[in-house]
């Protein structure tokens, strides 16, 4: 089915198509930042929507959406209306606050469908949200969120609310928080686990400087696989500064994967236990018994912390004393959702001085207000598999590279059992669940741990597998050490699958896999490639499932490939290792397309074929080891060179520069010119959008070919 | 003093001044790899050895070096002589290992003085490592190190006895374990933390492919602040594979920095409950408790758990706990010292199936068996500090770029108060103490966690702070996401000082900084410098003191400055960023040196005039921003341009070649030529071998000048 798609003032877009009977869709909107009547669709409701036992949410769920029929009136929200600046919360009565999370809920929930993306963690810290913004004194108080998902009812209570539906759009605001969008975010986040080691920067800032704001980071349950936020709690416990660190627990384990594990129940214990846990008494108390003991002998004091450690951790949930090993004052479990209790434990913790880092354990459910949470786990899915096309949202027909790589190892897997995959970072790629399927002994998803994963991998092949360890490419620069260090030093076969290569629309620089080209192509070791095509990309698969002396890695761009409904081919391995192959001949110029970017050369020679401009089209494949051959005939048989790839300054066409001046092509012979991303972060916007920003279409390689040749007034031509 | 020098056959090389009072030194060496005899050092004693209080120790501590005069009488070393393969370790009695032990340590102790390196991590661990050995049947068994300085005994265990005397040279064997010097080695370690994660790796691929072999992996102290081992305990505790990781703590707390913190005592007590939790009869009772209890309910399986965890919890050292909420069964404190309890332990452990992972948390002293610790310090750091320049050694009138550093900092400190140290990697340089007496409050030596210490300089920085942020170049690598995401992204001016960029003697590969001008300069908002002098590095400290709106980096190489004795400059702030200078004119080639390598580009200056060859000699100083008038300059007035830098491709050159390409200076107006380190790793050696290897040195230099003009038998000529 072909999608319809709907352009609306204001920069949203409606797209439907009959899976999801959208009947009727009216859009009232408003752009003014200080008016707080903000866009609202109002939906007739065809079926009476479900309701849940418990009765004290029934009004709130009513205002839901079903996504049955995605029809539903949006209730008034005179609460969030009289917010213009979070201090406003001050003044609120409980019952005020309790009615405020209950508009923001519903207020989140009507925006989900228009912005693509998941809300569900937000919804899950709402009360937190507002608890936080109740007792601090944002944006004195600097309150550090690390995951972006989290933050979206931080942004509608922190003056962002009219701007919401711009939300990951071009101009619009960010789906991380950003420093540079607005002074309620004290630093920026978006890989996750760098809120506590940012927040203890600050709070030592503060002790030093002799002031006095409190700094409370957040952090979530994906973030607690990741190293630095050991490094960071450890650090904390030692230095002792003030902060007050939110684990948001969602899946009620420290291991996300653990989700069957048993629930923490919270209870009436629980909720005492952690009010006389951050009492002033109580933490007096263990200050003065603190200092007793360290005057009585050091022996003494190590019993004395270990008795409260225990007594504490033996009615705690599970993790408790790690964090207490750490260094850092366990408090928990807090009941997410009671604002009351949240309210209670977060001021008697902001109102302690000198008590040194608290962990304030808080349990939140994610699908908290969220109906038929399995279609709408779908829809997620669909809209993320396909976020980079944003013509094919909704399209069951498009196929995303991911969607290739997956069967293309999964058909390696079936000819070779040595074949593993190692997969990190922030979630799993939907696509990969059916190598997971197939093979359930044979797939290590490690989370948000990729020095890990890499040298997991490392591991694996030593131990005689075959291990594909795959990460986006933004992720990857956090195993960048273990790369070297674990798997090319050592020239151990593990296969590197870059995805999110090059730039990832709505998820702007955060994601923007912009620099792995350079840093892996420097590395002795390790042979660099990118597929062109989805054809080239199952090749690569095999290629790489082939090469067993040696690193090897490939970058493939996130979102649909370039044809649908085609058949997928059988992986052949490249009949050479370095070697590229021309596509089209021509003799007065040379485009050398590297991954993705080759479908842009073609797109150029079109444009240029019809100016009677006659290119040469040629696929490098491999960055390194370079295609030697290739080169020297590109050079000897044309003025001009372009080389172009989705990557920095530093890459393919640094590796091609040095080859051809060694080569003494570059004296004279032939003309040169570097097409790369711009030397700045690209933000968020469409795909289209960011490849214009970086001088990456098909335009702008033909009007640098024209430029070359000295057309240049066609050049500008083109580019009107 | 001037330090006098003495070159033995068979590549050892004693270095003499009166500040030891060496009087007489007599060698015998034999290179010969299976005949055990090795080199031998006799010595005459000048006075009496010191003796300690415990008397089972005399008979080993007399035949220990004294500093005082460095004159001792080896002992024989017949357990040690009969060794030819680790099996011969199984028929040993417990008194034979005790005694081999104490010969492992004599021999350890004599090596010490020539190889310039501590050996004291690896006499803390000769029990260890003998009770491993006689335990595991390596190399069917995997026993993984992750810290260079522990593996000597090991070394000296597995057939590599004879060649102990060449740790470190060039051809000889490698300071860290290495998978190509050794099938004894299963993992090559060096930058620390990654032996769970490869073991893990190990583990589940002989899972998989249904081998039996033992795997067991060792972290030390300072690996337990990396992120890296929290990520892979976890992850060990989740996939429940069976290995052994054992922690050899030497510091008696997991936070490496807290020393003065209590000692756990190790007592007969701990000594049976080791035994008790490792004992099958307890392990299995274990298991079927946790069998039945998760039939029972999970509420109750959580439960029986924690009682267990806890029950040991609290007769157990600080830190147990935290390993059994990482999902590793914990067994220790263990007597690292006493060989008898460690075998129990071990085969205890080892002859259990699926039981997970295991942590044994064993004690050792890093002082063990050595005297005078005061003096071996100095020793130590002395060698240390002077380490990368060999003629220097023992003359304490050298000076570092390090020293030049801190003095710099230490001045910049005291004109602005808030300037802050926050320093990662695994040790810190000695230098830096002159920084952490003077500014104790505005030091954060944050140890083996260099993610956090990024993002932690980065929230200093947002706190108001002006941090300069201290990791050796191949530490960066481990923090590189930090750096894109939490510094660069944000343009927080976070001062980035990179140390051992470039080659680094005799640590090889493992801890070469090759890769940072490539990595670092392809983001968008980071400054780019490096030093071509102690001079220019005190004015780059001012310059990147004064550089408030975005990060800066600037590296310098390990080892002595350029000149000795010359007064320290006063910093000042270079007068424009991106601005490089002409250091010598000349006509016919221009050379254009980054950092380090600009005195080499002088020095192949000197080579040529003697050719006649007039020689332009320019200081880029920035790598980004470029001097772009400076490089029109050169292109115009000269036929050849050679880039030279201490770093691998992508970096200054290719900056340098993307630039002049854009501006058509390439287009048949000058010649250029890189020179870059080549594409592969260098192996420990001396500085000057290295550089050799690298084709960095100013004969290299000067030879690729000569061959671009043509005069090809000249250059070979200066190379021979």
């Amino acid at each position: 089915m072909v999608p319809a798609s709907t352009q609306f003032p204001f920069g949203f877009t409606a797209h439907c198509n009959g899976t999801f009977g959208y009947e009727k869709l009216e859009f009232l909107s408003s752009n003014s930042f200080h008016q707080l009547e903000i866009s609202r669709i109002k939906f007739c409701p065809s079926s009476v929507p479900k309701t849940t036992p418990k009765p004290a949410l029934v009004s709130r769920i009513c205002s839901l959406p079903d996504f049955d029929d995605f029809f539903w009136e949006k209730t008034p929200t005179p609460m969030l209306d009289a917010i213009e600046n979070p201090i406003c919360l001050k003044n609120f009565t409980l019952k005020e606050l309790k009615q405020l999370a209950d508009e923001i809920r519903s207020e989140l929930s009507s925006i989900m469908p228009k912005t693509q993306k998941s809300f569900k963690a937000s919804l899950a810290v709402v009360e937190l949200t507002v608890a936080l913004h109740h007792v601090f004194h944002a944006p004195v108080d600097k309150i550090l969120w690390d995951v972006g998902e989290q933050t979206f009812a931080h942004k509608i209570l922190t003056g962002r609310r009219s701007l919401i539906h711009t939300l990951r759009q071009k101009d619009g605001i960010s789906g991380y928080t950003s420093r540079s969008e607005s002074e309620f975010d004290p630093f920026s986040a978006g890989h996750g686990c760098n809120s506590i080691s940012a927040g203890l920067g600050m709070a030592i800032a503060r002790d030093i400087k002799g002031k006095r704001e409190r700094i409370v980071t957040i952090i979530g349950n994906g973030t607690t696989m990741a190293g630095q936020v050991y490094e960071a709690m450890s650090n904390a416990g030692y230095l002792d500064s003030n902060m007050i660190v939110i684990l948001n627990d969602s899946r009620h384990s420290l291991h996300p994967k653990i989700e069957e594990g048993p629930k923490t129940s919270i209870n009436a214990l629980s909720s005492t236990l952690s009010r006389l846990q951050s009492s002033k008494s109580f933490r007096r108390l263990r200050e003065v018994a603190k200092g007793v003991t360290k005057r009585i002998g050091k022996g003494m004091h190590e019993w004395a912390a270990k008795v409260d450690e225990y007594a504490r951790g033996l009615i705690g949930p599970a993790g408790s004393t790690l964090f207490e090993e750490l260094g850092l004052y366990y408090i928990g479990p807090v009941d997410g959702h009671n604002i009351e209790d949240l309210i209670c434990v977060l001021q008697q913790v902001a109102s302690l001085d000198s008590m040194g880092p608290v962990l304030v354990h808080v349990i939140t459910e994610e699908n908290r207000g969220t109906l038929n949470n399995q279609k709408s786990e779908i829809t997620v899915k669909q809209l993320e598999g396909s976020s980079n096309s944003d013509s094919l949202l909704f399209n069951n027909n498009s196929r995303t590279y991911s969607d290739c790589l997956v069967e293309a190892l999964v058909m390696e897997a079936e000819k070779d059992k040595d074949i593993v995959l190692v997969h990190a970072g922030m979630e799993m790629d939907p696509s990969l669940q059916l190598f997971q399927e197939k093979f359930p002994e044979k797939y290590f998803d490690v989370g948000m741990a990729e020095q890990h994963a890499v040298t997991f991998s490392a591991g694996l092949s030593c131990g005689g597998l075959k291990p594909f360890c795959i990460i986006p490419s933004a992720f990857l620069q956090r195993a960048y050490d273990q790369v070297i260090q674990d798997v090319d030093q050592q020239r151990i076969p593990v296969r590197f699958v870059i995805t999110s290569a090059g730039l990832v629309g709505s998820d702007g620089p955060t994601q923007c896999g912009a620099f792995d080209i350079t840093f892996m192509s420097c590395l002795p070791n390790m042979i660099v490639m990118a597929p062109s095509d989805e054809d080239e990309l199952v090749h690569m698969v095999a290629t790489a499932a082939q090469i067993d002396d040696r690193p090897v890695c490939f970058r493939y761009p996130r979102g649909a490939i370039v044809r649908t409904d085609y058949p997928m081919v059988s992986g052949i391995p490249i009949e050479q290792i370095g070697k590229g192959k021309v596509l089209v001949e021509g003799k007065d110029i040379a485009l050398l397309g590297y991954g993705a970017m080759v479908q842009n050369c073609l797109k150029a020679r079109a444009l240029l074929s019809k100016l009677g401009v006659e290119v040469t089209v040629a696929d490098a494949r491999f960055c390194k080891p370079l295609d030697i051959k290739l080169l020297r005939e590109l050079c000897q048989n044309h003025a001009f060179l372009v080389t172009v790839e989705e990557g920095s300054i530093g890459g393919f066409g640094s590796h091609v520069s040095q080859f051809i001046a060694l080569d003494g092509q570059l004296d004279g012979r032939i003309k040169w010119r570097p097409i790369v991303l711009p030397n700045n972060y690209i933000e968020h916007a469409s795909p289209t959008e960011q490849l214009s920003f970086a001088g990456l279409t098909g335009h702008h390689i033909a009007a640098t070919a024209l430029s070359l040749l000295g057309r240049t007034r066609e050049a500008l031509l083109l580019m009107c």
